[in-house]
């Protein structure tokens, strides 16, 4: 069983690196702020090392700043059981993203020292590089390169993106700090038996059913783009809306559509970043750069709603009114007329099924846990839920190139990215007890 | 007459300080970006106070970096009668826009120097400080605060909004550039006899019409505003549109609703600065700031569209469907549901109504270049015509404490706050003529 108080004080400890804002008065009721290959990541991430190096483990580190912490096993021949997650943060995300699901493999580390334990195969603990794909736009870049799904030369060469106008690259910031390690990033020089992941819900669902732990069974699908709307600059007062290019208005919307066309499709779609220029209060702006991020659970509605923005957005530009444009065009429909769209597609990841030898692990490991209640074949008990993840995470591409399976806890509210994120002491040993019943029993296997 | 190659050759000298986005190939084809107070401001200002100095004038430079130069006349007893226009651009600005205003002023007394005139009066040119309001959010304010409009210690504390995040304010930013002057800014220490701008249209009216000059009546009435959408930081992946507070999303409702409302009333409603934060792909921003600029010609129906927007917004947010929210709230609405909205009034220009002795003063100069047409009372020929400003100038400023009016010459495709902004030499020296004639006759009168 893993030590519940340990594990907390591990997750408040790192979290001292890139505080962001307080959300409540208690000591702990901070949000974080750590983007990738900052300062305090780089300083998370030195943790990281020497804590597992002192529990014996060694640490390497890949072209893409990935750490892999080893403890060696009965049979060194065989690859590691490895458990992951990342140690970055959104710009105001909260201290569980992530952070739990590094620590909780960290304490698996010290309850397997503490007992003497020998695993037949050696076990690992991951701390991937940039998962959140906030400062460099790319979710789970590092693992991609791993999976030998992105090229190294796109991934070196994404850019920062916060600040807006930072020209920062991944390489650049790697170097910075440290971390451009010289292991191949790739599944060949570092290969896994197996990848298992905790992490909190990020939604409502576990909290609403008063269920301990989710058993995800996959990822749903999505997709991001980077939206250019070209006008013309022009002058606020002296421009009648016929004469006018306005890529504002325009990509308002085409926000809007978004948002129509994937609620139609019990889909979602979300901007979450915007630019316009010149920027000033009094010229119309003659361009506009906005992110749309598009997911469902199935490929074939991510492909529906993206074609159907493709298409209404071309309207919205082409003046046509009524519902062809869902109804956002209008009288003075001009304002857009003269404008041009360009999209650019950043990321795109389809629809995973993790593993079905690794989610009967975590059910297996869950019932252990939780005790009572069916567990035939894929039935849960009330203790816990079969889930898909909205959220993206490392375990899809660890899933390419290795069985993969991930551990969901509740969070309060379903709240994520956000500084008051939580979830409580006695859910996140849950969560860890469950990843280290996952990997002992997978290690057995 | 002016020299019309020596003024085309004062405004591209000038237009060296501070170049902006190349439209075309020739050397002259350059828009302008010189920010108010930047480092290239400092550089015209340095010119014009050279210039004017070297020209026989005296320059003083007041509290908000106005500068004066005053060309003594007969009777140095009563107040100059003053040429002003400004010297800052927006962003993306062109070479014409507040430039030919100056630079013709500096004509005017070459010309006055090389005929030996001596004036019954002095005559003096103005360089306005922040006439554009794009660094600093508020057009005019330096001759607002010469009027006593506006209060000095609001205008000193303004902040730059280009680049974003900026922390400079005016009062630093002249200190900074040395042109923190000792005079008090007022029309008490710097009064005026009378005030005359020459301006680019900034429209497409006079082009179109194939007229030389525009005789400036007034001002249409406008309103700045900062409007923001609070909502909450949430996770795009994980979290559906009904558990959202979407503040991007309501904001684009609410560009779009005021862009509608302003339709019906004959107005204009612009966005030009917007901000989203925390800026992250994958994070719905739970705060956005945009700006919002209201005109018409009449006051009363300015304060309409505000009201209009200020109910509607309200009911974006209530989540109103149908007519009421401008078809813009739809079945999926409550992701604006539980966002806030807060508005700051950053700048008010009630619609201004120029003197009638300066009008005249302008229509009789314009004649007498022009020839031909009748010009009984207000009646102008085809040379020209008697307009209303869509734009804000500084004699909405100077008008309220001295007899004003303004001349307008055409612009190519009426394009203005664009790098590609326009006019013909021969608009210019048109132009030029007419205001130093307007000048002449004021001080006869
Ligand atoms: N878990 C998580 O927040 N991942 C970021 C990638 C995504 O946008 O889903
Ligand atoms: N002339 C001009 O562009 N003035 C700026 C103030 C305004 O926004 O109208």
């Amino acid at each position: 069983k893993v030590n519940r108080d340990r594990l907390m004080n591990d997750i408040h400890t790192t979290s001292e690196w890139g505080k962001g804002e307080a959300w409540g008065s208690g000591k702990t009721e901070i949000g974080m702020s750590r983007l990738s290959l900052s300062d305090s990541d780089k300083q998370a991430r030195d943790w990281f090392r020497n804590v597992t190096e002192s529990l014996g483990c060694k640490v390497t580190v890949d072209a893409m700043g990935n750490q892999f912490a080893v403890r060696p096993g009965l049979d060194n021949d065989a690859p590691p059981t490895y458990v992951g997650s990342h140690l970055d943060t959104q710009p105001t995300g909260g201290r569980y993203d992530g952070i739990l699901g590094v620590t909780a493999g960290v304490e698996m580390l010290k309850v397997l020292n503490d007992n003497w334990v020998e695993t037949a195969y050696p076990v690992g603990v991951v701390n991937w590089t940039n998962e959140e794909g906030a400062r460099f736009p790319a979710s789970m870049v590092a693992s991609g390169v791993w999976a030998e799904s992105i090229p190294i030369e796109k991934a070196h060469n994404l850019r920062s993106v916060i600040p807006p106008g930072d020209t920062a690259t991944m390489r650049s910031e790697l170097e910075r700090i440290g971390y451009l390690g010289n292991v191949p990033a790739s599944y060949k020089a570092t290969p896994m038996a197996a990848h298992f992941e905790l992490h909190i819900e990020q939604g409502p669902i576990l909290e609403a059913e008063n269920r301990r732990i989710g058993i995800v069974q996959g990822v749903q699908s999505y997709k991001w783009f980077t939206l250019t709307v070209r006008g013309r600059d022009s002058h606020t007062g002296a421009t009648s809306f016929q004469h006018r290019a306005d890529s504002l208005l325009t990509a308002s919307k085409m926000i809007l559509a978004s948002h129509r066309i994937a609620s139609r499709h019990g889909a979602l779609a979300s901007t979450g970043i915007i630019k316009a220029l010149p920027g000033s209060t009094n010229t119309v702006p003659g361009l506009v750069e906005f992110s749309l991020d598009i997911r469902a659970p199935l490929d074939e509605t991510v492909e529906t709603v993206e074609a159907e923005c493709r298409s209404t957005f071309d309207k919205i530009i082409a003046g046509e009114t009524g519902e062809s444009t869902e109804g956002v065009n209008d009288a003075c429909t001009s304002s857009s007329r003269s404008c041009s769209i360009e999209w650019r597609t950043d990321f795109v990841s389809p629809a995973t099924h993790f593993h079905d030898e690794c989610i009967s692990c975590v059910t297996h490991a869950a019932k252990d846990l939780c005790g009572g209640g069916e567990t035939q074949g894929k039935n849960v008990g009330a203790w816990g839920k079969l889930m898909t993840s909205g959220a993206g995470h490392d375990s899809v591409y660890a899933n390419k190139r290795c069985p993969a399976s991930m551990i969901f806890i509740p969070c309060r509210d379903g709240v994520s990215h956000n500084p008051a994120e939580y979830s409580s002491p006695d859910a996140c040993a849950d969560g860890a007890n469950v990843l280290l019943g996952a990997v002992l029993r997978y290690d057995r296997l």
